[in-house]
Parts: C-alpha cells; structure tokens; sequence
C-alpha cells in the first residue's frame, strides 16, 4: 500500500480582469495524495521545494482562452515554474531522489503526468531555486531576448526597464559583458542602488521619481538607445519611443501584457518606428529551446568566474505564495521571487 | 543674356499641426527665373512636368526640427519628387533635354543645385509621370517594403491598408504575383472595386463601413494575417493586432506618422506582439537604395506584361496643386496623386 499524506495547495478562487490581491487565492487543506506514481502512468509524484513567482502568471488568472497558455482551473492547485524531488517514478528518465525542474503545483506535492518538459537538474554548488530563475525561463529570457532579438553590437546603448527583476537583472548584466553601455530604470532606490552597485550598471534611476520620463532618457541617452529590453510598457514605452537611435531594437517582453489592461492611454510614438526604422519584436523563450544548453554553460560559467551575479527574493512556507505572488505587481519584491516549499 | 522667364509656384503660407486645407498653401505669381544654370554652380534648371503628392510631405508642415527632413521654408515653393525637363546644365552628366526625377519645387522651373540624387529617366513607352508613382519612391517604397520587411512565404496571408493608393496598389499586386492571399482595406466602394477587379485582390473592404474593424479582420481572414503592410495606424492597427498569426511580420510605413496627432487613444493591443511572436519594423526606401535597378527590372518587366497595373489620379495645372494635395488626407483621390505642371 503506497503512503498517503496530506497535501496542502494554494488555489485559485475567482478570474480577475485586475492586478492579483491575496484574497484571490487561497491555502486549501486536507486534500490528499498518495506517494506513489500509478503503474502505466509514466509520470512522477514529486514533493516541490521552490515554487517560481512569474508576471506571466497573471494572464492565466483571467478567464480569457485566446492566448498561448490556457487559464488556471478555479479550485485546483495553481500551476508554475517550480524545483521538486522526485518521490515515486513511473518514468524510466526518473528515480527517486532526482532533483527536477519544470510546470508543477502550488502544494506540496504533485503528480505530474507529461514529463516530457520536464529537466533533470545535476547538481552542482549552484542554489536550486536558480533553476526557476537564472538558470530557468526568466535567465533563459534575458539571454535570448538579448541576443536572439536584439542582435548587440559593443559599444551600443541598451537601456532596460524593470531592470531588477528576474528577467532584467539579468540582461543588464549580459549587455555589460558584450560591452553595452547599459541603463535601467526601476521603482526604488534600493532597487537603482542593486543595478548601479550590484549588477554594474553604468546608470540607473527611479522612475517613478522622474516627472518626465522622456526627459530623463535623455539625460542618461544624449545619444539615443540602441536597445530597449522592453518589460513593463505603458508610458515608459512611449517615452523610449522618443529616443531611439535609427536602426534601433525593441525586444518586446514580458509585463506589457498587463499594462495592457492598465494603461487606458495607449501608446501614441509608434510613428517614430518609421523614421528611425526601428524593429520591434515580441517573443517567447520558448521558441528557443535549441539553445537552452549553450544558455546554461554561458551563465553557469560567467556565474563561477564572479562575472555575473542574481538576487532572489525568497519567502518561505506554501502558504506565503499568495503574498510572495502580489510582490511581483505592487513592485516590493527585490530580485527573482521565489517562494520555498521545502528545503529537500 | 540668359532668357528670363516668370516662374509662378505654390507655398507653404503657415505650418499646421492639424490636416492640410487648401488655403494653407497660395499661388504666388509674379517670380521671376533665369533659364541659365549659373557657371560653375554645378546645377542645372528644369523645368517641371509632374509633381508628385506624398502623405509625408504633412510632416514637412509641421514646425518640427526632430524628424529625418527639416520643414518646408515658409513662402518658398513646396518641395517634393517631380519629372522635370532639363533646360540647361551645368552638370555634365546632365543636358539640355533630359528627362529627370528627382526632387524639385512645386513651380514652373526650377534651380536644382545639388544634382546628386537626380536621377535621368530613360524614356520608353511608359508614362513619365510613372516616375513618382509606380517607378518612383511610392513604387519602391512597396517593393522594398514587401520583400526586404515582410519576407514572405507563398501562402501566406496578406493585409494591406489604404491598399488602393500610391504604395498599397503596388503591394498587393506584387504580394499576388508571390502566391499570397491578399486583402486590401479602404475609404469607397470605387476603390474596393478598383482592388478587386483591377488590381486583382482576393477580397477588399472598405473600412468606412465597417462599425467593428476586429469582426472584418476575422471575417477576410479567419485562420489570422500573416503579413501586414501598415499605411494608417489608429484603430486598424490595433484591430490588426488581434488577427495577427504566430511569427507575423508588421512593416510600418507612411501614414501612422499622421495619425500620432489624429488618434489620442493610441494603440492598445501591442501586447499581442508577445504571445504570437509579431515583428514590427519601420522602414524608410531611401536606405535601400542599391535595391533601385532591380526594382525597376522587375516592376517595368511585370508591367510591360501586364502582370501589373498602376492608377494615378492626375490634376492638371500648377495652380491645382493645393487642392490636389488635400485629396490625400480626406481620401479623396485614386490611386497616386500627381499633378501635371506641363506635358513637356
């Protein structure tokens, strides 16, 4: 008879058109899960130790079925990037014991059916929770958005919005070791003190401090941006607009799905696309899953060498994931949230 | 002595933000020319035959310094493309008697002192005036444009706004002869006609009639648009993000730069840029320039085999010019605007 146990899980309770509040979700208790992978399966059960924070989550808690990913199912466990041990194996690739990345649960544990996704991390002295961060979809992001999309040369002027966050961090640091000069904004000084002081940026500055967002372009771009890692859209989008260079790129990332919703406004400088014949891109990391290997021995590397470095925000205990979550959106967390189910 | 002539031309009377009306140009009579290119000036004296109407000779009337060509100057004569006769050089790679294109006054002779982007027209049976439309930078605007931005594929899905004017009829007709499916949107049912039964569109739509612009995208193209050549902005952009195909291409041209002032709601749906994948891309034709001789191959070879048509809307008289030019922004005119100076 195989183990039973119980199984805590964070759930969604309604679909929102808003920003996410706490009292979106819920810890649901009592549920169980026997610890044993059902013969003929072919999946894993798996206890989850670090559960992945992500902006794009936020789209799957709307009740909209036209995107990429379909919305989370109301009651059940929330689903995400996560770190997990593998507990029961029906996979020949998976043994107990095996540490694992991929799409898992917001509880403690999970069974998961299509493995196909999922990786098998070898451990090295890198701390686990890199692998839903530095070295997972957020890190992988910032590398092929970078230099997939757009295609830096040395000496270009590459600016980056929501600089500290997972994904920005991250290409901040790639765009100094190309040779960039780099420039992020971000929504605290502590946050423009990390980008200036931790991660070597030449500049940094807080929005939300600056009346005149294209004034303060210009300030730290007399010249123009080359570059724009494009993360949080809405008026700095507009305002980038007014100062790129010709034949500038826009990767086109991440959070300006929501400020889909919350900028009524619009984004009125796109004719300066025209007479600066700038590109514009929008992609998904997942289109480049060829180049996940080389990804990985170029951070892990520039990581050990103390060339780049990363800073999560880690809160602890499955039922902080709700609070850890609405971080993302109001701004407070510092760096990569991630929130620690279990240590092992 | 040099014989002098009068030289009446059109200028510019006040710079606008809003639409042009007639009366912000005037017929200034009374000017005098000398018909003598001034030794060692390295200029020649045309006269001029055709004048050519462009959407992006607005811009040129707004009293703004940061764009790629400067303002109009006030109370001189208007410039813009033109087919103009030599009647004297002092340029020898021009003489009396050659027909050139390139850009010149809105007047009846002019002094062209840097002759470096004239281009000397070899007269066959085509019409000259050609040279600013079909064979000039609207014709090569479109083959740049289509190829070079676009990339397509046979097969694909193809949507053109103002598809029946100086650029987009020209679009449409190169992407069919690709093998794509094309649908061209515009202002009268004279020109959804003219896409369809001349220039060959799988299907046409005026957008005037259209109360949702998303229902009419879905409906001409309901697997979604693979290629968008973007001559408007506004609401059709952002109807067209919705319809946009995974890995879709935008190449943005020409009128959006007018609608940034007529638009204040400013585009809504970049987000979709991301999950499908879209590249948009401003571009200019002037930076493709080596791609000249052999749009011309391939336009002239096509047309002299009827494989592609192409519709001027011609007003004669230097003195109509005005009028002419307003028809552009309310849409009046079919297919390229141009004005006839004088016959030769």
């Amino acid at each position: 008879m195989a183990e039973e146990v119980e199984n805590r899980k964070i759930v969604l309770k309604r679909y929102i058109e808003r920003m996410p509040v706490e009292s979106d979700m819920e810890l649901k208790v009592g549920g169980r899960i026997k610890l044993k992978a059902p013969s003929g399966s072919g999946g894993v059960v798996v206890k989850n130790l670090y559960l992945s924070c992500d902006p794009y989550m936020r789209g799957r808690m709307r009740d909209f079925h036209g995107s990429y990913i379909p919305p989370f199912v109301l009651g059940e466990a929330i689903r995400g990037f996560g770190v997990s041990k593998v507990v029961d194996s029906d996979d020949p690739k998976f043994k107990r014991g095996d540490i694992v990345c991929g799409v898992t649960g917001w509880e403690e544990y999970s069974f998961i059916e299509r493995t196909e996704e999922l990786r098998k991390i070898e451990q090295d002295d890198l701390p686990l929770s890199y692998h839903v961060g530095l070295l997972g979809m957020p890190g992988f992001t910032a590398y092929v958005g970078f230099y997939e999309i757009c295609s830096p040369k040395k000496g270009e002027y590459v600016f980056i919005s929501a600089a500290a966050g997972a994904v920005g961090q991250l290409v901040g640091q790639l765009a100094k070791l190309h040779g960039c000069y780099v420039v992020g904004s971000a929504g605290s000084s502590e946050k423009v003190d990390l980008l200036k002081n931790k991660f070597g940026f030449d500049e940094a500055f807080n929005y939300k401090e600056e009346k005149d967002l294209d004034a303060a372009l210009k300030r730290y771009f007399p010249n123009g941006i080359d570059i724009y890692f494009e993360n949080v859209g809405g008026p700095m989008l507009d305002a980038v607009l007014l100062n790129m260079r010709v034949h500038g790129r826009i990767a086109v990332c991440g959070m300006i799905s929501q400020n889909s919703t919350s900028s009524p406004q619009g984004i009125h400088n796109l004719y300066t696309l025209i007479y600066k014949r700038v590109t514009m891109k929008g992609f998904l990391q997942s289109d480049y899953v060829h180049l996940f290997p080389q990804f990985l021995d170029h951070v892990i590397s520039n990581f050990k060498q103390g060339k780049i470095v990363y800073i999560e925000d880690m809160k602890h205990g499955l039922e902080n994931a709700p609070a850890a979550f609405v971080r993302l959106f109001n701004g407070t967390n510092v760096g990569k949230q991630v929130v620690c189910v279990a240590q092992e």
